[in-house]
């Protein structure tokens, strides 16, 4: 079968290899639809950084050339031995968490914390840029016939965001502040608007990204360049300032931002990549006694409660799908397309 | 009367100043004991930092001079019209804040991260290095007979400590590290064992404050010169690492060595003073979906709980006292001393 390895920074090749085949308990997925995202964006120009390269990844065993793609969904192809509530043909998103099943995390349900934990799609055992990926019944979600599966590839992004509001203690009909309108910036207003959240403000310089935050239901869509972010976070929350504020950038202004923005007491949730130290101002976070959070991926609930908002409709992504592209397409038409024109993207879609 | 007032940047004089006499609602306080905190070291060597110099406190309407001491506890000697719940010759403790009451931090009770907030001993109203002080009804706590005033005016840094621990969600049977054992540190310690600490480990340099830490029940006392701390504080907490971390130095390194050891999903609590941003490793926080939270003061409950602690002997703070000086000799005696021979001293209480 065809799919897409990562073998080296700026070295993806769309490679024949042999179509995996299902063992016992796992399941067979014929992809449907998977998306590229900023981790795979900087794996492609920067990596090694995820995919194992010099050392064989402690849970997989396998290093690169590695399957890439995390961000899937399509239909069963086949079921292992043992495998009996899901049957072929079943629509599925996969959840790409892999495991080690001993750490203190892992025995707390919190694997996405596991201290060797990896990611089909980076670590080895093949991924979702490939025309089949065979995965642990475990990490399979079986879709509603209301989620097509090109929104079920957008599960994997909405899961970020929903783990992120989750730990950040929001609760319904409290305010938000977003700084970042990129995909997991508009994940995190659906999933706030999911909690009831009553107004949500979102910062962003990029014109496409600023429209589609309002079209999404932002109550404010701001500009760092225009205007005044925390002022008019404050106004439109009574003076307070929002109860929480995410950073889904993660430079040191928007950290800054977010952290001045959000009220006394109230919680700062870092969900971007950072690479160097992040300055904190440890006094503004002190004269306000303000807590400081930084959330990582999904586990337990998560996957099964964005399947649930988006079958009953408190989540409706659809318009975060800005281009579809067939997988031998997927490095010009993908990646580099992704990496030149950034702002006009949310998520592009490879279809293998 | 005497009373020490800061002037400027090592300046400070004992001066001859109006006795005070005690308004409607407030009490007029002969102050016994006064303690000298990192605070007032750092404003008589950099400052003024908290000392109106330029504009007029806002609460207090005062400039420098002002009388300094923001630690102590005294005697009832006159009370103001319509107080009828404290009795002349009351041993009481003064809680020090000053506040707006209009604020939503006040409106909440967290009078402590109050806009606008002021502190007796700092901003102006008088303070306790001087015989007699003025202050609020809601400012004094009265001392049961088992606590001395003395011990009285440790109450302050002890409620600095309570407030961190509470806020930190500490809870009887966890474990705790405790980065640094200045006055704040072996505070933290105290307090920790007052809720219920399993196990709490310190961690120090001078040879005095590290004997003291073992003294004052610390079940590991390590030296980051000879020890590696996050190593020996995982192995004595079954290899997860502790609950929660306090960071009572404030050095890049310190904050590093209490991110790194919390266990994963953790808070770490800073109680030190920041001037420069703090470099937070925020791929450390997120990798353990650690928390950080910066504390300031207390409020509320915190003064009275200490009282309490004190008086049923869950906290015996005795110790943290090294040195008694009367208040003439309180510039060389005590602030210069304090600055010269940091290591040696804990608390060094004036008497006036
Ligand atoms: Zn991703
Ligand atoms: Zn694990
Ligand atoms: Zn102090
Ligand atoms: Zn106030």
């Amino acid at each position: 079968m065809r799919a897409l390895r990562f073998h080296g920074r700026q070295d993806l090749r769309i490679d024949d290899v042999p179509e995996p085949e299902a063992g016992p308990g796992q399941i067979k997925v014929k992809v449907d639809w998977c998306g590229i995202c900023g981790t795979d964006l900087h794996e492609f120009q920067a990596g090694p950084i995820y995919v194992p390269s010099t050392a064989p990844h402690p849970l997989t065993g396998e290093l690169a050339p590695v399957v890439m793609g995390h961000e899937f969904a399509g239909r069963v192809a086949a079921v292992g031995e043992g495998v009996t509530d899901v049957q072929v043909g079943d629509a599925v998103t996969v959840e790409p968490s892999i495991r080690c099943d001993a750490c203190v995390a892992c025995e707390d349900g919190r694997y996405n914390i596991c201290e060797t934990r990896g990611v089909y799609g980076l670590s080895g055992w093949g991924g979702g840029l490939a025309e089949y990926c065979v995965v642990d019944r475990r990490n399979v979600h079986i879709l509603p016939p209301s989620v097509p599966t090109d929104v079920g590839a957008l599960v994997e992004p909405l899961a970020v965001a929903w783990h992120a509001v989750r730990n950040s203690g929001f609760e319904a009909g409290q305010d938000a502040l977003v700084v970042g309108a990129g995909p997991i910036g508009l994940a995190l207003l659906l999933c706030l608007k999911a909690h009831g959240a009553r107004w949500v403000g979102i910062s962003e310089m990029s014109a496409a990204r600023k429209q589609l935050a309002g079209q999404l239901g932002a109550d404010d869509v701001l500009d760092p360049r225009t205007d005044d972010v925390v002022d008019r976070a404050r106004k439109a929350t009574g003076g307070t300032g929002p109860h929480v504020a995410f950073d889904a950038s993660g430079l040191p202004v928007t950290l800054e931002t977010a952290i001045t923005a959000v009220r006394t007491r109230g919680t700062v949730c870092n969900v971007a990549i950072w690479e160097e130290p992040a300055p904190v101002d440890m006094q503004l976070l002190q004269n306000g006694e303000k807590t400081l959070r930084s959330t990582l991926c999904y586990a337990g609930d998560d996957y099964p409660e964005v399947v649930a908002a988006l079958s009953d409709g408190r989540l409706s992504p659809g318009a975060l799908i800005t281009a579809r592209v067939p997988l031998d397409e997927a490095v010009d038409g993908g990646f580099r397309q992704l990496l030149d024109n950034k702002d006009q993207h949310v998520k592009l879609l490879i279809a293998p």
